[in-house]
């Protein structure tokens, strides 16, 4: 049959592509930097290639190939702050997360006077190393702090790579000077390629919005690709913004939309020791966030995280369809993001979306194991625009070549309407594929 | 290097065992009942095949081919109870269950005069079906109780298969006068692989114990394959024995055992709509269980339902290695089974476990997110009998060829010790690996 000799044809390219996955691999867990070639960009990495983000006033980066584990390639990145920044931070809830993580948070809210520096290495998370964690961090923070010139309680730092091998602090203090003198205002898409692990590509996002006449600018960068998931995710994610806020305001706006965008991302479900987020105000463009300059100023800023969030899922490791997943009509709106998240998160959903089969009946099974209140006989599910259940049954009118064929597509809109009351939630997953498999199976990140 | 030829092999014969697979899949949702071929037999079936059952007096099985999706196998299996037989159940509990569960479940506790049924088939759960799911339960009940002669309120059905299509109950209720004629008290073997979807092999287990000196008889079969997660699984298990017990008793303890054997596999964390586990004691034997009586019954039935969960796991869609993870020193025995259940379920613990690698940070991340009180410093985790981790870092005495020859056995045993307090919980899952992703992204069950 016609359709057996496609599929053939199609294991025969996914063998050709774990071949050419293999040979671009290769990671071992030896101390020694070594090269690592770059895995292919995600198919569904956003077109154009990184954007064109503006310059903030009051930020200023470096980066540096420091070998903390790789050879040949930037990992450690240096954000130094004028004097007056106001830092806000969401990191992960992990119970084991890191001794970087650890410190950070504790550094969240403390005073603005001096400048402040955000140092972050890839190639090793610093995480589950006993004693050595903490010791390493405060290492590099007193280094840093040293030779860059800020107090130490306002040097924050992360790393992201692999777990359970003492970070080789040293190789990076030892870049230190090189990074202090390589700081430029334009240098945040190299440092966006510094933060990278598995990822395929550096992530960016911008906004700028005018407030009393005058323009406000905020630019982030982002890395993660696995362990993506609330809450928050394998995340590394640095915001920079010329607006003058108050740090408890850029707190709470922070924590909020935290919860309508990293928050409501998953690749995997997994959930990393070493997320965080960091969100840093810098008050040189003169511009105060107060009264009626906070609704734009959030939602410009809810925009540029939105837009981060979404390309953390488009690299989600394998994958190669984008999907959100619209819940409405559900009994509350923490039911609705309940609900959502158990399709986002289901194997047999995601392996149904890799496979192009609008299993609807996966969708339900997943509502119904959520614990969200549901009424089998009141949901209806719509993939795009086309309604393929109602009532607890199928419509009568959906055609399953339809569902089929709008699952051919690379973005995807699941509906899932509960019926049941007003609450409502959004959230953004990736289908699961062999290539996942096998970046997860074959080789050690 | 030979390392990389070795994976291009393995490849290779992954390649090759996709297309063998493709070969005998081709499920297609079509109403007409059409040839599958059985998949390949899981690596780590219990060896030996289906085990050798005690006949249960008071009950007797029968088998069909009704052509309820498939042709060219049986898919209809009838078990008639004697009057007096006592009925305890445990059911899913999503939100979204089927029809005859909802019916099952309103029928358990009722009185015990007559005689009883339990009719299960195949290729169709009759699930999501919406006002057509009670209509074909009420058509199947009442044709069975007229023509097997059991009361209405004591027949059982259970359907398994594919989601959203109406069940043709006229196929079943055109067989029922043949079931009834084959009924025989050694039909269990037959009745397993009557209620088979996506299993590779019937799945049974039986114990005899002495009580007062004669002998009570337990028999009891199960399927299950995929969407397996507590609470409780894609599963459907029928348990049988001449145990004379009263209800509430047989309930009681049928929960208790349920909690500490279903309830903790996991295949991919996703659970039916259709999941049944029904417990029927006949009386046949006349050995009432009361007194000392209980503890050896219970303990005669923890076993036979354990062996039920493990070959469940076994048969797991994909997998290649049958992990048990035993939690030690929690905080309470909840926090152990829920530190467990988040490595059992984790993607990418269970790539790692397909990879063979042994990646305890992976672990460490999975108890981090799980929600379970954890102490990053306090924790040890060993493979087998190799300690690999101890008070939040690897063993110094830890080799990594260690723990990477012992990742190749097919059963593995990882322990977690939290470092916490007494609780503690043992579950069990299987690795995810590629075959998993062919099986579900490539066609529906």
């Amino acid at each position: 049959m016609a359709g057996k000799k496609k599929k053939i044809r199609k294991l025969k390219q996914k063998l050709k592509e774990l071949r050419a996955h293999l040979e671009t691999s290769g990671a071992t867990p030896e101390a020694e930097p070594r090269t690592k070639k770059p895995l292919p960009v995600s198919p569904l990495a956003p077109v154009g290639g990184f954007p064109n983000l503006p310059e903030i006033a009051g930020v200023r980066f470096a980066t540096v190939a420091a070998g903390v584990r790789y050879a040949g390639r930037t990992d450690v990145m240096l954000a130094e702050l004028a004097p007056g920044s106001e830092i806000a931070g969401v990191f992960t809830r992990s119970a084991t997360r890191s001794a970087p993580v650890l410190d950070c948070q504790d550094k969240i809210g403390g005073s603005a006077d001096g400048g402040a520096a955000i140092v972050v290495n890839s190639g090793n998370a610093n995480a589950f190393t006993g004693s050595h964690g903490m010791a390493s961090v405060r290492e590099l923070v007193s280094g840093v702090s040293r030779i860059v010139g800020v107090p130490e309680h306002r040097v924050f730092t992360s790393s992201t790579g692999v777990i359970g091998e003492p970070l080789p602090h040293d190789r990076i203090i030892a870049k230190i000077e090189d990074l202090k003198a390589g700081l430029s205002a334009d240098g945040i898409a190299a440092a966006a390629r510094a933060i990278m692990t598995t990822d395929t590509y550096p992530k960016g996002a911008s906004a700028t919005v005018k407030i009393d006449g005058k323009p406000v600018k905020i630019a982030g960068i982002a890395k993660g690709s696995g362990m993506i998931a609330p809450d928050m995710a394998t995340m590394l994610v640095y915001i920079f913004t010329d607006a003058k806020i108050a740090q408890a305001d850029l707190q709470g706006m922070l924590s909020q939309l935290t919860d309508r965008s990293f928050n409501c991302i998953t690749v995997d479900s997994d959930t990393s020791t070493s997320d965080t987020l960091l969100l840093a105000a810098t008050g040189a463009s003169g511009v105060e966030i107060t009264g009626d300059g906070i609704a734009p100023f959030r939602e410009a800023l809810s925009g540029v995280m939105l837009d981060l969030a979404h390309q953390v899922v488009r690299d989600g490791e394998g994958a190669t369809k984008f999907v959100e997943i619209r819940v409405t009509g559900a009994a509350d709106d923490a039911d609705a993001k309940t609900a959502g998240m158990a399709i986002a998160n289901s194997p047999l959903v995601k392996t149904a979306l890799a496979g192009e089969d609008p299993n609807w009946g996966r969708i339900v099974m997943a509502i119904g194991k959520s614990g969200a209140q549901a009424d089998r006989d009141k949901l209806a599910i719509r993939f795009g625009d086309t309604q393929v259940a109602r009532d607890g049954w199928v419509d009568p009118d959906y055609k399953e070549e339809a569902g089929a064929t709008y699952m051919k597509q690379s973005d995807l809109i699941i509906g899932i309407d509960m019926g049941l009351g007003d609450g409502a939630a959004t959230v953004w997953t990736c289908d699961l594929t062999h290539a996942y498999i096998s970046i997860n199976a074959d080789y050690r990140s």
